[in-house]
Formats: C-alpha cells, structure tokens, sequence
C-alpha cells in the first residue's frame, strides 16, 4: 500500500487554491432555462429577484456567460479557516473491496456544519454584509445548510433565523443548539410564524413539513422585513457557482499527480455539491477537450431525476418562489417521512436539469437501507462517519468500484464526500435495530403531485 | 492577514511524518515512580501486568530507557487514512482578540472518535491483534476513548468491549450508537455484569459513575475472559508513548517555519493529549536544549494536580488495578456529575506528576462555565465546534493571548485541540440555557477520599 506515490491525502496549498469560482453556464450551449415570474410567466428580472435576493447574488443568477467569477479577498481568507478540503486516496476502501478501481473522494466534512454548505453560505452571508442588509432568512432540512449560515453569519455579525424542516428538527435536536452556538434562531416548519406556514398546517395538520415548505416561509418573512433577504443553500445558478470550488480543488490535486478520473459521482438533492464538483471537469467535456461519466445519486424516495419531469415547477410547496425549469416530483410532493436527512426537495438545479436532459448526466436512484450498509462499510474502512446524504454516492461509487473488480478494469472514480453523519445518529440507530423503511412513492403518488403545476412549457 | 508567509493550517506530507515515537522517560532524570502490586506492594514485573495487558505494551510500559520506538508500518498506514492532523494557526481568533500573540493549535479531531484518542487506539489494537488475542475490554468516559477503540478493533476484526460512565452514557446516547456503527458492545457503568460493578452500586446506589470505576470492570472483565486483554486510552506511560505522535508532529510542522512556541498548553485528565504534545518539547527542555512553559489545564471539579496529592493510588475506584504514583484526589472521588464530558479522573499519568513535582509543568484549575464561553468564542471564529475538554486549553489559551494584548508581548502559544464537541451538545444546551453550574468539591470532600487510600510512600 506504501509504495504508492499518491499519498491517502492531497491537500492544496494556499497557493495553489482557486481564486475564481467557475460559472459552468458560461460553456453550456443549451442555457437553463430562467426563473419566471408566476404571476406573469415572464423571465424574472433583476429588479423583481432584488426583492428576495442581494444585488450581487442576483448578478451571479442571471449571468449565463462570464465563465469566471472572482471570489472576493474576505472569502478567500475565511476559506483558508477550513479548507483546502483533502481530495482522498480511499486506499483503505479499495484493499477492503479488492478492486482494481482508484477510488477518490473530496471530502467536505472538516467545519463544523459537517458539509459543503458553508462554501456557498459565506459566499451569500459576505455579499449581504457588502449591501448593508441587517439580516438574512433560509430554510434547512438535514440542518447542514442552516448550521452552514449560522456560522457564516455569526462570523459576519449577520442576523440570521432559520426554518427547519420539522422531521428534521425532531430527529435532529442538537442542530439546533449548534446553530445557537453560532447565535442563530431556528423554528421549525411549517410555523405558525407566516401566513404559509398556518395554511400549510390548516391543509396538512401533522405534517412532517418539507424543504419546499420551510424555503415558503424563509421568503415570506425575508420580503416582509426590512434589512432582511433570502438565502438558498441549494438550486439556484448562484449557489452551484459558489460551489465550483469543490471541483476546482479536486481537479487541480488530481492534475498535480496527472490523474484523470473516469467516473465522477456526487449525491443529489437540489444539485449544489454534485454542480459543483463536477463543474471544471463538465466544462471540459462541454467543450469537447475531455470526456467522463458523471452519476447523479438520488434518493430512491425522492427520485426527481429518475421519475420525475422536465417542466416548469415551483420552487417551494407554498408556491411563493418563482417558477424554475427542472426534474420535479411537483412541489407537493412530500417525501415519506423515514427518510433520512437531506437530498428531499422535490426539483433539482436548472443547470443539472438542462445538461441531464441533453445527455450529459446520468441518474440513478437508490434505497436507503442500501446507503446506510454502504455508509457503515466505509466508516469502518476509512474513518469518517459519512452523512446519510453522502452515502449515496459512496453506495454509487462502491457499485462501480465492484463492477471493476468483475470486469477487471482499473477504473478511476472519484466521487463527492459531501459531509459527516454526527448528527444522524437517530437514522444508523433505525438502521441497527431494523426499523429502516425504503418508502418509495407510487406512480400514482408521483402522477398526483405533478398534476397540481401550472402548465407554463 | 494574507500577507502573513505562515498558512492557517500546516500539513505534513507523508514523508515528513514520524517514523517513530518518542519515549520522554528516556531523558527524565527523576524517573515515573513504578506500578506498584497492590499486594506485595512492590513492583509490578512484567509477568504479572502480562495478566492484563498484552506483551509489547507491557514492554513499553516498563521501558524508562529507551527514547525511541519504531511505528510499525501497518499503524503508520492507519495513521495516513486519518493524519497528519493539521497545525493551525489561528488568525481568526487573534484578530477577535486583538492580541500580539501569535496563536497556533494542534488539531485531533478530524476522524470519527473525534479525539486524539485514536492515536493510541490503533497501536494497542494493533499489539493485541499480533499477540492472537481475540478481543480486548475497555472503559470510556467522554465516549472518545470508546469510540476511538471501536474503530481501531472494527478495523483490525478485533471484538471490543466497553464499560461506559453512566452519566456519560446518559448524557451522549449518540456515542453508543457510534460504537455499534464499528460494531463494539457498550455497558453502562456500574454494571450488573461484574463483581465490581454490583459492589459499587451496592455501596453507592444511583451513582452517576466514575472512570475508575469503569476501569475496574472492564479490567475484570478482561481478566476473567480467555483471549481478551484490557486496555486503556490515558495515564498509562504506554499512551503517552503513543501519543508523543501529537508533539512530534507539531514541532515537524513548527520547524519547517522556523517557529519556536513560548508556551504550550494542552488540558489534562490522565494526561494522554498534554503527555503528547509537549513530549518532544519537554525533552528539548529536559537536556537543557530548549525552554518553554508548559501548562496544564484541568477542571476545578477534578483538580488532580492543583489540589490532588503526589502518592500512590489506586488507578480505578474498585482498586484491583496496580498502584500508581501521582498527582491524585482519591480513588473514591467521583466529580460532580453536572461536569461536562471527560477530564473526570481522579489522578494523573505518572509521567506528568513527576514533571510537575520537578517543577517542569504548571498546572491551572479552570471553571466549566468559563471554558464553555470559551470554546462558544472560539467556535464563531475558528469555524471548528470544540469538545468541552480541548476547550480547557481553549481558555487558558485565550487568557495568555489577553495577557499580551495588556503587555503587548508577541509570544507563541501553542495549544492542543484535542477533538470536536457535536457530542456534547446536550451540554452546550445547558450553558445556553443558563443552567450549567461549577460544582467544586471542597477541602473536606477531597481530604475524606484521600484519607481512604493506602499508606505507601
């Protein structure tokens, strides 16, 4: 094992970190589609977006061109605090395997939050500070994003208060005592605390709430008090721009061994860590200079991409957001509460849509008893207790790494450790004791949900 | 502070990192007083601790002589899955407190344990493992120590077996959960299962528990069960052995930018964390090459050195474990149950206790609501949620910065984070919600523990 010259970690110096995010949009010929106005059916303008988001950030939305973004010189340092994050050599994960296949992760779970969040989270907490705003609102389901802006904000000196998704706040209590660390104010949704929340409750009273629900009534508060914008952790262009440099990083360590990966996996919930892990590499083959497959990994319980349509969907259930071009389940669609953590919004990221539906990405949908097997597997193996969210794509990965052994193909896979499990000792409880459910929805369920979205393609 | 030419964080690289540890009881004039047979009360031999430990920790443990220890190449590869761990500088926390000082920590939490605990986990396994031993027993008070253990024995096929402290067991359910993810057994202590644990609860109903008395079960467990050993994660000369992998590490990455610390800093329980850090740097102190101070920081409510007596004691509270000398409260003293988290043993390495008799190591007693707004403090600027005992050193750390801040010194403080605190949040909550308090014991609770120990010096 020792003779290898890859050692178990690349890590980037400080020079050697990116000092621009890449905007994969700026290569792709077939654009995402862009938000419209619900009322009007008409692309949203930056004026009207500048009411729910900041300036800068709304900048970013709309920019489908400039294919690099400087990242400002306060971010930079306050990335220097907890990254660069290790692109790892799963040595230990291939010998338990006995595969031929290079198995690499980038792993994102070294800050507190336990994930990539906080990659985006300071990004849009620091353009909030630059425009003077007092305070920004978001919503969190398995916590990490919500943690992620705590922490982003209570550095900055930002207010911050956060809607959580109730199941997640029940199964989760000590998220919200990380976030009062951090000094934020966590409620959980549906709330009584807006107008959506209370008609959400009155429609689905003991709802286990949902990510489009708890970003309904972070908008609702964010545009009815002054100071106060809206911050999203997922989806949105801005945010998988933010996230590039995940991918960024990965490329350039695995470009100082001259590795080329074959494979690239990321989980998907709304799309931000698979975006942006696999924005340079895409690039690359957007614009024909390389080629790799890319896996997206989905719940089997929230299977946007693998069931879902390619249409024009609300954003949230409360039907507040603009309208977005994407793979949806229908914004109504709640996932089966024994789901675990994240990866349960009902769309996906424009961008992955867009390039998922030219050919780009393939999908694939798996069952959570088989991510919590795959996540216990490796964190005997290589030390880290996985988030159930990440586990997804170590299932996808350890399948591909599996499928090399058969065929005998050395295989290069590098795949998205998207953050660490501390806090879903609940779900690997379940999982122990045998009370983990797969609750994948039926057609019909699917077909129901769909059937409540306004036709606008 | 970009212009700064020293990293956040220094990195090892594979080949920089030790090949050996480092045995500072090779350059200790007065040496560790012996283990002493609580029978014969002489020495223990070999043959006789062979009955408990496995034989190469055995040798390692009597070994006053010999400085240094070759890593066997299979610990050196596990410690590449999870190390080198990085060297931090802390700008963020320098600019919060405006100080001069230049602020560096070690940190150990980045694997699953979350604790430097690992570091000697893996090597005792390792030992037990090529001795054809089939399992070895073990107590844990924070849960790090147990945690750290199950991952080591889940990685080598090792059975594993831990006596938990009950209040700990109570207070962190997750902890539990963790172990079974690595596939451990874990016991509440006191327990039913052993002779020692139903005296105690005999004696004592509705003890919260101590360390020493998990010890006395999990070694008489170990004991009375062909083919196990026990095994323990502090105070013994082995662990420091072991963890001098800390300090070396440290002083390689200090070195490499010609950084020399003033005053190094690490909190103390049985001493494992503080008896690695400052190994090399001691040692340089110790042959008169080097000065440093060094502190130790332990909680006023199991205060071994500061208000402890230098004796022989009983290491566990059943006291069917060898006698050692040190710096001790009583075998019988079980700190308040609202402390937080470890650092709850009654006495001390019997390395350290001599470096503090021989005036080589200052001692401070510090207060959990103080180290609670501490660690909070540190966690808004650093980015890293610290376990309430690494945030011992936080607060002493804080406190030297403040001390040049008034003097305008610009010495180096180098201290241990010794892991992550998303265990410890039900304390957390606690201190958040104003209902943490500081249960010192007085001058007539230690002196009635003293005076139950045995007359030996």
């Amino acid at each position: 094992m020792t003779e290898n010259k890859i050692p178990y970690k690349i890590y980037l110096t400080e020079d050697e970190m990116p000092r621009q995010w890449y905007n994969l949009r700026a290569d792709m010929v077939n654009k995402p589609a862009p938000l419209l106005n619900p009322g009007t059916l008409q692309p949203m303008t930056a004026a009207e977006l500048e009411g729910v988001f900041c300036a800068e950030l709304v900048r970013q939305e709309l920019d489908n061109d400039t294919p690099f973004f400087d990242i400002p010189q306060e971010i930079r340092d306050f990335y220097k605090m907890y990254r660069p994050a290790p692109l790892v050599r799963a040595y230990c994960l291939e010998e338990k395997l006995q595969t031929p296949a290079k198995i690499y992760y980038k792993f994102e779970g070294n800050n507190t939050s336990g994930s990539h969040k906080l990659n985006s989270a300071i990004a849009q907490a620091y353009y909030a500070k630059e425009q003077g705003l007092k305070g920004v609102t978001t919503e969190t389901g398995a916590g990490q994003w919500g943690t992620a802006l705590s922490m982003a904000c209570g550095y900055l000196g930002l207010d911050c208060k956060v809607f959580m998704v109730k199941c997640s706040y029940e199964q989760k209590p000590f998220r919200r005592e990380v976030m009062r660390v951090h000094g934020a104010s966590v409620t959980p949704s549906p709330s009584e605390e807006t107008q959506v929340g209370r008609k959400i409750l009155a429609e689905f009273p003991g709802t286990t709430g949902s990510l489009g629900c708890a970003i309904s009534e972070a908008v609702e508060v964010a545009v009815s008090t002054p100071g106060y914008r809206y911050v999203l952790g997922s989806v949105l262009n801005q945010v998988l721009l933010h996230q590039s440099i995940i991918g960024l990083e990965s490329k350039i360590a695995l470009d100082k061994y001259g590795v080329k990966p074959d494979i690239i996996i990321g989980c998907a919930g709304g799309g931000s860590n698979l975006g942006g892990l696999i924005a340079p590499f895409m690039g690359e083959k957007l614009r024909g200079e390389a080629d790799y497959r890319f896996i997206a990994v989905e719940p089997a319980s929230c299977p946007s991409f693998t069931r879902g349509e390619y249409r024009y969907d609300f954003c949230d259930t409360g039907m507040v957001c603009p309208l977005a071009k994407m793979y949806t389940l229908g914004s109504s669609f709640i996932p089966s509460a024994d789901h675990a953590g994240g990866l349960r919004f009902h769309g996906m990221s424009s961008i992955l849509s867009q390039l998922y539906a030219d050919g780009y990405l393939e999908a694939q949908a798996v069952r959570q008893t088989d991510v919590f097997a795959a996540a216990e597997e490796f964190a005997r193996v290589e030390g880290i207790l996985p988030a159930p969210e990440s586990s997804h794509a170590i299932l996808a990965a350890m399948n591909e790494a599996k499928k090399c052994k058969e065929t005998g193909e050395e295989k290069t896979i590098l795949f998205g450790l998207t953050g660490t499990g501390y806090f879903d000792l609940v779900a690997y409880e379940k999982f122990h004791n045998g009370e983990m459910t797969n609750n994948i929805p039926t057609d019909a369920e699917i077909a129901a949900s769909l059937a409540k979205l306004p036709k606008v393609d």
